[in-house]
């Protein structure tokens, strides 16, 4: 049997046949440690810098900027806990909003734990919070606030630029996990207004495994893992050299096809939408209908669960929600917080195409949703 | 210009042919993510515990002991800093050796900001520790020993089983770094009697980028980076796939090889040092004589510096000492902690073999360290 048509490509993406041939001579024929002196090591060193400034090009950052992590949740657990240690005492109030992926929130919660006031900003029935109601949320003991770029499950952005102005003029520091952004959407960190940002190689065609946290220069942050002073002492560990060289490739990939792959993965992810909505009277959209990023489709289907439909629809490998938490049953805490009624959440499942996505597997994935659909309409007669 | 041949495998070593291989597949054709429950999320989970298992099978341990960290860095401040979080309030004494990597003695030293008295056991002129004087160091209050395997720059071993011996009948909990050790020496975990066990990929034979900590089942520990809820829990983060891979077929391939793979290290490392000792009148051995990594030799040339000494033998990578610490140019602290004089320390290089070094290599390097040296004795006449 062939393997279904992808189309979860939120939770993770294949790596790139550029990215791979980019990485590979530093698995089969490079392999110094960056921090030797000899010619070996010289040159994973410099392949470092290389993937640096191509990381840094992607969100418009200098690459002194950039520090590369195991993942996304290390960048974004180097970014609230980081920061927290380096802040003087007078400033332990923090604030996110109710839909962040787990490796914010729980960090926050351990802050909290330690003595931190949090303030968790509520979602709209989009799923988006509002800047001013973070504003609202600003005290003067405020040290950072961390929102996400673009949601994971149901893919509405946030208004980080207007939540920016609000932040910078009182010397609050922002963070947004774009994990599920970068790559997909051009972004540049000025824009944003950010002074932390958060990215997830996997989300964009890199392998599992590497991470990088933008930290505007000047911005007082200590390190999480304790050892010797790799990444400018902000990430020790030898630099995993291979997948850092990946980033960077995955990164000059994406700055040289943004933005016209947003329009093209808009244009598959509008197409497998108006197949499904003609076909499925009733379908309903979750998440923000413009404000969202151009691969995530994240809808109900009326009538049944979306377990059910996934299982009945096998040529297609989708989602219910974040991959993070495929094993539990509960109702997503991202519809919960929209406001999404037990029924309408149960009923959910997200697809999000990708780089590689073919319009005909949007078409053959389509099809058998909509008789997935159908099958698990025919109630017995008696 | 060829490459220099290679003599430092204690700061990192190439890839093995085999590993690239039973982990390319992750990278070409399979990308799924190991929560995702559709096949491409099974593959990889499958993949990830297939691993898990080869390295619980090189050092004797259970799967579900094994948790999959970003480097051996983040498996000392997890056993470490875990373990810390995990403990009840009144047992806040932590014991370590003067020798240990960065990687342990930095969050140890973080534990002593936060209030844990720490003892330091010093190392005899060999960089040993002696189990009595770690026994010595022992109080009711006690949690935690921390006691490298191997030494990274002079490749002493330490006593781990005599310590065992006094820590495990008072329920003091002991941790080994191992990082250099594993994949050159066959060892196993019951033996040891270790509670937790770090491992490094890239010191044998895997990429960098990939680390374990061995846990031992109903040791109280948790997580030091916070989110979802992979690796039980213990390390949250998309898994890293192919490096998991890697490191378990790096894994296997040393379970195959070893202990005769220890041998072939000896007699490479012993015939350079026959070689270099023949021709330089007053070589010094640094480290134990026979308690040591059977590929590490770090010896003190007589009369010069070692930076001199590497930079007047260009065809040989070698090292002064931990790679980590390649730029100072201060005396070492595992020299230092021996008791080695400056001029000694100074004359210092660490040359290391690997699973790939050739005799020839070897007869190659040990002529232009030889001849490096005598041309460093030419003193000007006037």
């Amino acid at each position: 049997m062939t393997d279904p048509i992808y189309l979860d490509h939120n939770a993770t993406t294949p790596v790139a046949p550029e990215v791979f041939a980019a990485m590979r001579p530093w698995l089969e024929l490079h392999f110094g440690n960056p921090s030797s002196s000899h010619v070996h090591g010289r040159r994973a060193a410099q392949a470092v810098q290389q993937a640096r400034q191509q990381v840094a090009g992607l969100i418009g950052a200098q690459p002194q900027e950039i520090v590369f992590t195991g993942c996304a949740t290390e960048a974004n657990n180097l970014a609230l806990l980081g920061v927290a240690r380096a802040l003087p005492p007078g400033r332990r109030h923090l604030v996110i909003s109710s839909v962040e992926h787990p490796a914010v929130a729980a960090p926050a919660a351990v802050l909290r734990e330690q003595g931190w006031e949090l303030s968790v900003v509520p979602v709209d029935e989009h799923g988006r919070v509002s800047a001013v109601a973070v504003a609202q949320a600003l005290r003067p003991d405020t040290a950072l606030v961390s929102v996400m770029h673009a949601n994971n499950e149901v893919g509405s952005l946030q208004p980080i630029e207007e939540i920016a102005a609000w932040t910078r003029p009182r010397g609050v520091l922002l963070h947004s996990d774009a994990a599920q952004s970068v790559g997909k959407l051009a972004l540049q960190v000025d824009a944003l207004g950010v002074d932390l940002l958060t990215l997830a190689g996997h989300k964009f065609s890199a392998p599992k495994g590497i991470g990088a946290l933008y930290v505007r220069s000047g911005t007082a942050i200590r390190c999480v893992l304790h050892g010797a002073d790799q990444e400018q002492g902000l990430r020790p560990g030898t630099e995993n050299v291979a997948l850092i060289v990946a980033l960077g490739a995955a990164a000059e990939l994406a700055a040289r096809e943004l933005p016209a792959l947003s329009d093209r993965l808009r244009r598959l992810r509008d197409r497998l939408h108006e197949r499904l909505a003609a076909a499925v009277p009733g379908l309903l959209l979750n998440g923000h209908p413009q404000q969202r990023l151009p691969n995530t489709l994240h809808v109900s289907f009326p009538g049944v669960s979306g377990r059910g439909l996934l299982a009945a629809a096998d040529t297609v490998a989708a989602s219910l929600g974040s991959a993070c938490h495929s094993e539990q049953d509960a109702v997503s805490g991202v519809l919960a917080a929209m406001g999404v009624g037990a029924a309408r959440a149960s009923a959910a499942v997200r697809l999000s195409v990708g780089r590689a996505t073919l319009e005909d597997e949007v078409d053959r994935a389509a099809a058998a949703l909509v008789a997935a659909w159908q099958s698990l309409q025919l109630v017995p007669l008696n």
